[in-house]
């Protein structure tokens, strides 16, 4: 009976460590992901498109696409951000909201969450989709699609 | 010295299962993946969406997103078809076109793609970002980020 009472506790223990641990990999996760998205709408709110791009891996495997057409590599992506945001003007005041972060694995996830720039004369926004893989120096952005609202 | 060659000879053959065990289960799932795609070009080209859709979660979480526009859910996204493409001749001949597969974790991979319609009389044509998740029932998709060139 004895035994059994410690072999209930360590059971429930063991769970609640599962469970806990389970359930702060994926807050700590979540919250890490975020954090790079939120450095990424500082950075460019600060005019700062080389702050910007450190949410993404730096490899010519990143794979980028806005509007039809297709960036590979962090150093093509970072260009194409330079020239189409040349101005300050340009570049607007820009804001996520509405982010879904879905872990799949310890590793990667993909969040999905809209976008827009405040800017004259217009406001572009629309939605995009990113895959995000962990490295050793922490989450960042493998592939970006990006998609305006008609 | 025997069992040294034996440990050696058990080491190598360990090797070589885990190596062609994870060729193989990269080349099954790259391979299983690919003939889900295969499937919703061949049904959609039938004129069959109900077929088309058998490649997406059956789920209220399948999230689908296309020029702007969001659609949560397998049957908001069927409906959202059958309403765009309510004809054989809006639906025209799809092919999908240099896909690649990244697998994330045994039971999680994404997809990038090009898509056209040949359809008169206008030729529609863009990109998309599949995530798929490996279910019982096999490879679906989770999530459709499809966007056209401008």
């Amino acid at each position: 009976m004895r035994l059994g009472r410690q072999s209930g506790s360590k059971l429930i223990a063991l769970l609640l460590l599962v469970s806990t641990g389970g359930l702060f990999g994926q807050t700590d996760d979540t919250t890490d992901i975020c954090a790079v998205l939120d450095g990424q709408v500082q950075a460019w709110n600060e005019g700062d498109i080389g702050g910007f791009m450190q949410g993404y891996w730096k490899s010519d495997s990143l794979l980028f696409t806005s509007g039809g057409s297709i960036q590979r590599g962090w150093r093509a992506t970072l260009e194409k951000y330079r020239k189409s945001y040349d101005t300050k003007s340009k570049m607007g005041i820009l804001k996520f909201s509405d982010l879904e972060v879905s872990l799949l694995s310890p590793r990667s996830a993909w969040v999905f969450g809209r976008w827009k720039l405040e800017r004259e004369p217009d406001h572009p926004k629309g939605v995009f989709t990113l895959i995000f893989k962990k490295f050793s120096h922490g989450w960042k952005i493998v592939h970006d699609h990006t998609s305006s609202s008609r």
